[in-house]
């Protein structure tokens, strides 16, 4: 038997949440939040298994919930997407990633990848053949070097996986970059996977730069989005992939025999849910206060925060002692300080090390506040 | 853009329940109950969501279910599996077997497969750039040729899957027939793939042969298993996959970054549904006494039934009219009788037409009755 991901060990998150409970610190490493979903969407899942809606939703999803998705599109980016052959419901932003990649990549295709990356990206190209070019993201600031990549280009390259709110770093992509972006893709057709899981979660009056806002970027796009992530219901596995009718059938195909389709009473409870604008429009400055909460309690502290434009990450900086590498800083922070985090340089391939962790601040004022004491103390 | 799956179109299941729903038609072709699963499984969900168990469940799945489930096949097989390494809980049983392939199946790699087969397997073969090894099981009585599969086999063939009871045919293998598979897939080092989603509904007092039962056949296999299909909650896409450690420890890799987890409120309740045996003990059962029901109901009919012995589907002949394929005579069946079926031939890659139509059976009695009112004046 030869592995196709020889390399891969446990993900990090799951090493950093076990280690987490093991010593019975407050985690900030996996996303997720430690406050629950709103009490109205779980009562309408509820209602909908309650009236019976238990079995085969159809393959693309209930039609209500894709017909509100465009609606939100339509009113957030001015785009018109069609809700029946352009939207499918999955299973989670981590298999519409999966997805968007099987469909298009095979051996030998070249795939554009940014590092610091979620890390799925790399073993989602291998499990399919295709060969992870990987670019840095410049330090510390995170922006995208348009003339690095464009000289990374080759006769083979096929896709490129950008990602805005970026995890880890909760950096963001610019109008810029966008047309960057899109001027580069259409010049060596290249496929464009846009991961934007986090996208509701903007702070500071930014723009969220989607590809939905361009239509000539969105035609030869996937762009990949999570109720998980936004409503706080990431064991629910609910996301969806908006691309246009052409790409989307092919996805479809692939999709129909890997899933077929996805949890039909959390889709009504959705569909319901997502009729009411607020639940979507409060989630910027929800997040925000969040983000300042957590900044303003670690001010004593001897981290120094890199600004985070989005997401629900804030990466730290503190300054290493003698050659201790982020890892084992971060595995120290939890057993001694009780306080888990992400080391950053798990998100790069070759380990590159800034000394950097990331916290999920995604958590009530009051876990935050537990643990900046314990981190002010260090 | 150069697909994937260029002869791929929209599943037959999804075909003939939209023809069904085009002309109110009763829909006994797409494999789902049409009553409800127990208020009890919905209530321990309920029960879940309301306590706040709606993030990321452990990757491979929550541990009170998988332990549930290593009782369950000690009561049912004899047989002691790992919790901890050799269960793992997916979104269905349609991505459980995706998921085997993808983690076992690369360029060049032959796969074997038994017509009529799911519609899933040859997809999800060549998505993964394998080549489908095509073998028709017997007609009319759809056993294995086992002499016919020892000369299939080349130095490619790396995987055989087997399905049991069978989808479309309704045939279980037989204890000879494990044997003999383990006994080719031992001396060919194959890996198994074993799709018993039916696993429950063996009728007559037959004896479900899981590969579970057959230490030196498990130790090569992937067993994939539903609780959408006996649970009656095909909605809710939930299911799992056993395997040894070895062969678990692969297809995790390509889990955690194909999903990574399942959704975590549906997962606690069918841990607490499962403690109780009683829930599954009384399946064969339940579902024998509606094959009877849908058989006794259509004696009157000019359908001749092949044999069921287990799944929740019932083949039927009809006699040819003129050259009218299974295919037409389905489609004619759902506008003119109101009645959908599923024709025979979809589950052949070269249309092999035996003028076989299927009948889900797994409908309310009062359902099943008047389908067979209308196939009666027929
Ligand atoms: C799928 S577990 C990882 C959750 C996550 O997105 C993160 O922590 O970055
Ligand atoms: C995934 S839809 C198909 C349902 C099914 O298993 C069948 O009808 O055979």
């Amino acid at each position: 038997f030869t592995s196709k991901l020889p390399d891969v060990g446990t993900t990090i998150f799951s090493v950093m949440s076990a280690l987490a409970a093991q010593h019975q610190a407050i985690n900030l490493s996996q996303g997720f939040p430690d406050f629950d979903t709103s009490d109205e969407l779980k009562d309408l899942v509820n209602m909908a298994m309650q009236k019976g809606f238990n079995q085969y939703a159809p393959m693309p999803g209930l039609p209500a919930l894709r017909e509100v998705l465009a609606a939100k599109v339509q009113r957030l980016y001015g785009t018109s997407v069609n809700a029946d052959t352009e939207i499918t419901i999955t299973p989670g932003g981590t298999y519409a990633i999966f997805t968007a990649i099987a469909t298009c990549i095979g051996p030998g295709d070249e795939v554009i990848i940014f590092e610091p990356a979620y890390d799925s990206y790399i073993p989602n190209v291998l499990v399919n053949g295709g060969v992870p070019v990987l670019i840095p993201l410049s330090y510390p600031d995170y922006y995208i070097d348009w003339a690095l990549v464009k000289s990374r280009i080759t006769t083979r390259t096929k896709m490129i996986i950008i990602n805005t709110p970026h995890n880890p770093t909760g950096s963001i992509l610019k109008a810029g970059d966008l047309q960057m972006l899109e001027h580069i893709a259409e010049l060596h057709n290249l496929i464009v996977l846009s991961d934007e899981v986090y996208e509701h979660l903007v702070f500071d009056g930014a723009t969220h730069e989607s590809v939905l806002r361009y239509p000539n970027l969105l035609k030869r796009s996937f762009a990949v989005f999570s109720f998980g992530k936004v409503f706080h219901i990431t064991g629910w596995k609910m996301g969806y992939c908006i691309a246009p009718a052409h790409l989307m059938a092919e996805y479809r195909k692939v999709h129909q025999y890997l899933c077929f389709s996805v949890n039909t009473p959390m889709q009504h409870g959705l569909a319901a849910f997502l009729q009411y604008p607020e639940h979507y429009e409060t989630l910027p400055s929800f997040f925000q206060q969040k983000r300042d909460h957590f900044l303003s309690l670690m001010k004593e502290s001897r981290f120094t925060p890199l600004p985070s434009h989005g997401s629900y990450f804030q990466l730290m900086k503190y300054d290493r002692i003698s050659n201790e590498g982020d890892k084992d800083f971060a595995v120290r922070l939890t057993k001694e300080a009780g306080v888990a985090s992400i080391p950053v340089s798990a998100f790069y391939q070759d380990g590159k090390d800034d000394h950097v962790v990331r916290f999920c601040f995604a958590k009530q004022d009051e876990t935050l506040q537990r643990a900046a004491e314990r981190l002010v103390e260090l």
